[in-house]
């Protein structure tokens, strides 16, 4: 049960008589526990049951609604005044760290994880420190307002380290490999919960990439998805990518969806909404579904020396 | 193919310079090639990949980046000065109503169809008179604004025809089932593909639905379920619903879907969408869902002999 007292305390603070309730899928069902909570001190209240799978996407429909939208489990991507965010914290025990130590080559490396942990950056540093290691932490951009948060889209507080081999703290291979393909520095993973180590390798990401462009490159059409969610709305980029093809037409999606890519039936999609959608999901998509880097370099306006992971970097 | 040289000149009667195009899935195939079109003709286009079942739900976010909207497949539910509508149209010939002339009891008949068979009606009136029945069409209510027109959440012509006995001509009992609640009329429907006719009955569903209201009466919450598509919002009845049960909390979402509502968790939904979604998708919902007239029996606010059918009429 989401703790509602300090929340309630804002939400007064701010004058709201009504609120907008939004939660990723993994908390969504703290929603009527929540939501009966809020309506017992007298709030009116609008719960969002959209899917919601970071900031990038404010539950903007149900704020119309409301005087407050509170977005639970994720940072900022963009600050708002009517938006408070609550992101949810996960704890473990810096000593975790102790696996990672042999894996490390350098003395100085610099150090991410994801906003989940990113409130335990100082003592896992700390850590590193005491057995010897500097850990660099740097602010990101805009989208990443903590210093060491990297997001799946957004590997900028990576980068701003500038160091030669890179920690990253938390679950999958997704964000390190990401981290890997953004700053072509070493990078090593440590899951804190299975203490788990991995020193990722982008090679096979980049050789399954380049199958799907092959795919790709003779389709009679493209849709460049552009998303109409808060945060995702590439429209710039989209026009751009459209640009380089007579093949190609802005398709808006508000979810990027196998069912509705396969009825309109273009011959390949192109991904301007959630970077991510292109690496993880291409499995269930069913036509070729490329990122904007990679259209770049099926169209010659890139070279495949130059292929990058896209990120959704602050403009 | 879809015919686009008369739809070029009324865009640029209007000065259009960018347009948005939206198909229900029956027709987004046709998106490719008539976005290439329009592309040829020297228009900026961007089609909406979002899912679409009516002319309830016209893809505003994708007319945000547009001069003109065109939304192929259905006529208007609101008239806007920014949305084109191009109803497609199913021919068929009037003399298939030989099949229902031995099923009907009256010599004064209500006539409805669907908007695809709409402009047959005149035709299919003569037929009747030309055998001896007055066919009577009316005018239903501005979203269903051709005489004779019903929707699936919409009897008003039907309701006006003021006759004992209904036509329907259309497929699925859907429709005529509906007619039959909404109007308390003998209801007829025809086919006019396959020719089978029959004389529908509420009572199935009607039985299937108590069951359902059943399943839902001991929900330990309810998620009053708000449409965010531009022609399906009813907020006053979800506040009202609201206000009927301490167990209700408002829930805003754009697609109506299973998943979402299994994540969210509340114990039943009442859904004040798209009125065909309780009764045509039960069977996908992981819990009950029901229309609002549905709860307000299940809240003591409406007797169990005012059952009826949810219909969305014009305010």
């Amino acid at each position: 049960m989401i703790p509602v007292s300090d929340l309630i305390e804002r939400l007064r603070e701010r004058g709201a008589r009504s609120v907008a309730l939004q939660f990723p899928a993994g908390l969504a069902r703290q929603a009527p526990g929540t939501a009966a909570a809020l309506r017992r001190e007298g709030f009116d209240v609008i719960v969002s049951g959209d899917p919601c799978y970071g900031g990038c996407d404010l539950a903007l429909d149900a704020l119309a609604y409301a005087d407050i939208l509170v977005h639970f489990g994720h940072a900022p991507v963009e600050e708002r005044p009517d938006v408070i965010y609550e992101p949810v914290r996960f704890d473990f025990d810096p000593g975790v760290l102790e696996r990672v130590l042999p894996a490390l080559h350098s003395r100085r490396i610099g150090l991410v994880t994801t906003v989940q942990h990113v409130h335990l950056v100082d003592a896992m540093a700390a850590f590193l420190r005491d057995h010897g290691i500097e850990a660099v932490i740097a602010p990101g951009d805009s989208r990443t307002p903590i210093p060491g948060q990297v997001l799946g889209c957004n590997f900028a507080a990576a980068r701003a380290t500038g160091a030669d081999e890179i920690l990253f703290v938390g679950t999958g291979v997704f964000h390190p490999i990401g981290i890997q393909l953004a700053t072509r520095s070493r990078v090593v993973a440590l899951d804190p919960f299975t203490g788990e180590v991995q020193e990722v390798d982008a090679d096979r990401l980049v050789r399954r990439r380049a199958a799907v462009m092959e795919k790709a490159r003779d389709a009679a059409s493209f849709g460049i998805i552009v998303s109409t969610k808060s945060g995702q709305r590439r429209m710039d980029l989209a026009r751009r990518l459209v640009s380089l093809s007579e093949r190609a037409v802005l398709v808006a999606m508000r979810e990027v969806s196998p069912a509705e890519m396969l009825d309109l039936g273009f011959g390949a999609y192109v991904n301007t909404a959630c970077p991510r959608l292109a690496y993880d999901d291409q499995i269930r998509f069913p036509v070729a579904v490329l990122t904007p880097p990679e259209f770049e370099i099926l169209c010659g306006a890139r070279t495949w020396d130059d292929y990058t992971i896209d990120e959704y970097l602050a403009p």
